[in-house]
């Protein structure tokens, strides 16, 4: 692991579409968000639709026709790829804490093991919004000779301290919950409340204020609905996080959303040779495409602007397009719309 | 009270600071945000600095050579105004959640009981920030014949879904702390857990990320200060909302919290004649200041924009002072070198 410790044979899960050609002319490399599975888009095997499944298939913008997607599970989640919720084969027992350290860079080669396992020597582009962002940015400095393009969506070189407080203090939200129990809960009886709460506050920083001007402005829940709680739940934006709590509650273990978001503060370009300027240096792209929305509060306009900047100052064609979307960070997600386009101009262009 | 309910003989507390000139000719009346006094500024009774220090005295913005001002205490707070730790009368125990659902418009109605007990029958001024300043307006569009001016800093007409949702959070915080107990908690073992998770979001809320940019950066905090908790404490940032949740911590009551928390959700001009525009009709004055800051997140400039055009069709002179302070919705309290000069130029220039 890149701060330490190891794993005994550890498993990376990962799903692809279409055909290979060659060593990776036409290989797409796809990190996820903090969250989601390598279940990008649906498959034969797994016809349940993905978390891109707008973008990844036969005539969309990810060209399943023309070019072969691997998405990674990242290591430390909690859907195939070992992660402090799976047994340690030393011990018997599940990791917890005893899992090491984990960073976006170890993430970022656990992407390059499952390209050495399908015998992968280069990629046509390596890919990743927000925390797949960095992971893509840490796989293209670790591995310069492997990918000749990187696209970027609501991503930075590193977290500043608004989203590293945000994270802090949804990991505090579990840690304080005492079912956490220091790591050891039943994880029939896991920290529910706290993972809730933590949810929560992300839905916060995941949309946008204007958004939910439009949606919810002062509007009411029905008097049905309404709580007995006589300090929440008069308003529909409370009863929309509280749905959006209840979804996400039971699909993540506690332990690997800790590692994981961690793992987004201590990410830093500048790590990787002393600063940024010797970070961006160290890349051998020949292109690159960096996606940002105006409404960004987690990943804000600004950082989009500097990872661009950046990149210009080495790599030979990059295109920086600010997104107006009214869906914050998110809009990757939801605002397919305005991503669509965007990204299927940058793979047409190649004669794939 | 104004949803209903009522309190049997509530106190209010006030200071007030320079001498009353006839029924009120030089009188203004300020009303708090959320969490402090009615200590504004030091005085002989109490030469402790006040929350305002730099704004209220001889010289200053609101200068007590000229001006009587007055301090309130909000209803529903715990620095002596009557609110839900003290004793209700009628049982002999604490208020806790017997005491009745707190507006905006009852905080209002406490102000004007503080002027009818000092015989003041007109202000010069009303003046409030934040929560205040939604107090301030309330005051303004029940009372409209007392005051003839308003001066509005970082508030609004009402709350929009954002803010419902960081106070909502806040709250549940709170409330999901098993030591809150359905607001039974003794006051000597009270749900400080969630009162400091819910203290480091407002600070989240109150402050700006480009501020924590340049004040924090990436900066870590000595190895020495380093908690053993692995997924907690590495950024200044951390340590930073940890100091500041300490320094809160015991100083306001739960209950009282969450009952002042609710009322700023659910106040809306609105409300009085069933549209803005008939609330906005409602007032008499004749001169109003709405201050906003560019990097308030809290009470957007959208919303101080809204407010100040709101007022510009029917009050006869209005000024709407943008801020480019960088402390986001604290700058009121904090970027003095901003907000100092708006205010004296604005108290200047009355024959006081």
């Amino acid at each position: 692991m890149h701060r330490g410790g190891f794993l005994e044979s550890p498993t990376i899960a990962y799903e692809t579409w279409g055909e290979l050609q060659g060593k990776g002319d036409n290989a797409i490399l796809l990190f996820t968000g903090l969250s989601p599975s390598a279940h990008a888009a649906s498959s034969p095997e797994n016809p349940a639709a993905g978390w891109w499944e707008d973008m990844i298939g036969s005539g969309l913008p990810l060209d399943t026709d023309r070019y072969f997607v691997i998405c990674i599970n990242s290591l430390g989640s909690c859907f195939g790829s070992t992660g402090p919720a799976d047994i340690d084969p030393a011990t018997g027992e599940r990791y917890r804490l005893n899992y090491p350290v984990l960073t976006l860079e170890d993430v970022a080669e656990g992407g390059y093991e499952v390209l050495r396992h399908l015998d992968i020597g280069k990629l046509h582009t390596t890919v990743g919004a927000s925390m797949g962002g960095m992971s893509a940015l840490a796989f293209c400095v670790r591995h310069p000779d492997v990918s000749e393009r990187m696209l970027s969506m609501s991503a930075a070189t590193r977290a500043l301290p608004f989203a590293i407080a945000v994270r802090s203090l949804q990991r505090e939200m579990i840690i304080k919950d005492p079912k956490w129990d220091n790591g050891n809960y039943d994880p029939e009886d896991s920290p529910v409340s706290g993972q809730r709460l933590a949810r929560k506050l992300g839905m916060m920083t995941y949309r946008s204020s204007e958004e939910w001007d439009q949606r919810f402005g002062r509007e009411r829940i029905s008097f049905e609905e309404h709580s007995s709680n006589p300090f929440y739940g008069d308003f529909s934006v409370e009863a929309y996080l509280e749905n959006h709590a209840n979804k996400f509650t039971g699909q993540f273990d506690a332990n690997c959303y800790l590692y994981l978001s961690r793992a987004s503060d201590l990410f830093d370009l500048a790590e990787h040779g002393g600063s940024l300027k010797a970070g961006f240096a160290k890349l051998e792209l020949q292109r690159a495409l960096v996606i940002g929305v105006t409404t960004d509060i987690l990943f804000p306009l600004r950082q989009q602007e500097e990872l661009a900047a950046g990149l210009k100052a080495v790599v030979p064609e990059v295109e920086f397009v600010r997104l107006e979307c009214l869906k914050g960070h998110d809009s990757f997600l939801v605002e397919m719309d305005a991503f669509r386009p965007v990204i299927g101009r940058f793979f047409e262009t190649f004669n794939i």
